[in-house]
């Protein structure tokens, strides 16, 4: 059966990429604070890119924050993908960062936007309510969620390092990033459930992939917020030399020239995983 | 200086009302499933239970299900309570139930959507970021927020409610969901902090009532979901018998009569307050 990761693991296969080119619309990056001009930044940075991206990834704050005209702008953006996937004869797949997370007839509705009404392939969660909250995206059989494990930001210290009992007080505490990854993993039964993982840490990589060898690691802050791609990459591939898909947002957008800039993050990582894989 | 709960404290003082009408859209209570629908469904609520709401909730995501009309929906919808609260002359704050959560520059842009496209007054949020994703939301001094602490859903136990092990070891494991209470009662310097906890499990009402004596709680569960209210209010009020929002969201959208179903109910929640204080 096809599934969310058999697709990206084809795509990725397709172009020899692990780079996600995240759509990050800001505000301060536009000529004017419009739903249009959101729109515009992204349809270039997507068609400039599409050859080396092994996904996409919009933030739908950047889009919520104009009201319907937003929501008008992320479905064209999707479109956008799509229309690029067709000509190139490859599904790029989307990745929707709207970290949502509620209760199960709330989260029907929350996959239904993402899933059916913006045709997004897979959507970042919150895992805070817990597996009930996932499920109703789960259903979705083709489609794929990334977990939220552990932040890039200085704030995923407050809840996502605290060390938590699990089981039997024999066993020593953990921190809670790690126990998501193994409940991500544990979870993933339908091969339709990655995590997110910021690279600002690589032995929390180094710790998450211990935790959950098998999965796919969507893995924000490389570059801008100053995480180093060697020593993510080494820290987080899995022992095929895949399951990351490194995010780069910024430092393809505001590039002189993006195309080039994600060429090179492209072969950049290639040039690592021949590193370590010899 | 205003805040947000001192405007929600004034309009429980001219309401005698603990009661947040919820306004969940769901399609299956529409006649038809599109955003007017959904939009005239509110409304009909806002205009029959006004009277007798100390705030109200609308779930985003019985919004965004529609993409663009939805959010259009939901503006209507906001700024039918701002109609009512100028009809009544006292203002019924909209507490938008979107629970999201994403690092800085994004968080800003989710904290515009709520606070200035849409216009609510205060937004329920994720803690799993930790605190910098919560900051843009402070920046609005007069709005607020509702960290979700325990929620009311079976899930909740997955992560809520495992033991975490806070500063030395010499103090014993406490339960998530009671770290986050102890954090936004902490965080809370501005008085625009509350937490969500569910009715479900009133031991669990009783012990954040505990690490956090102050905050509002906003409270979902009871009716549908199974939370006995006497129990509820005597697990979690406040020693001045405030502190706690009720939100009943079917128990009033579906009943034959929705305006005698809110009033019923800010009466059963004046007669236990007045019960437990006497």
């Amino acid at each position: 059966m096809e599934t969310f990761f058999s697709f990206l693991q084809k795509r990725v296969d397709d172009c020899s990429s692990l780079l996600c080119v995240g759509l990050d619309p800001h505000p301060s990056d536009l000529p004017v604070p419009t739903a249009e001009a959101a729109r515009d930044f992204c349809l270039r940075i997507i068609k400039t890119t599409a050859s080396y991206a092994a996904a996409f990834k919009p933030n739908a704050a950047f889009f919520e924050l104009y009201g319907p005209g937003g929501w008008v702008a992320l479905k064209d953006v999707i479109a956008a993908v799509q229309a690029e996937s067709d000509r190139l004869g490859s599904m790029i797949p989307v990745i929707l960062d709207a970290k949502r997370g509620d209760i199960a007839s709330t989260a029907e509705a929350y996959a239904g936007s993402a899933f059916e009404h913006l045709r997004a392939h897979a959507i970042t969660l919150s895992p805070y309510l817990g597996r009930d909250s996932i499920d109703p995206f789960l259903a979705y059989k083709e489609k794929g969620v990334f977990l939220l494990c552990k932040t890039s930001n200085p704030g995923a210290a407050d809840l996502q390092d605290l060390p938590v009992v699990v089981g039997t007080d024999s066993h020593p505490p953990v921190p809670l990033h790690v126990h998501i990854a193994h409940l991500a993993q544990a979870w993933n039964t339908g091969d339709n459930i990655g995590i997110v993982v910021g690279a600002t840490q690589p032995e929390a990589l180094t710790r998450v992939r211990l935790a959950a060898p098998d999965l796919w690691f969507l893995v924000p802050g490389v570059g801008t917020q100053g995480g180093d791609l060697e020593t993510a990459l080494r820290s987080g591939l899995r022992t095929d030399g895949k399951g990351m898909l490194i995010n780069i947002s910024r430092g393809i957008s505001r590039a002189e020239d993006p195309a080039r800039a994600a060429a090179e993050m492209r072969d950049a990582i290639i040039n690592i995983q021949y590193t370590l894989k010899h």
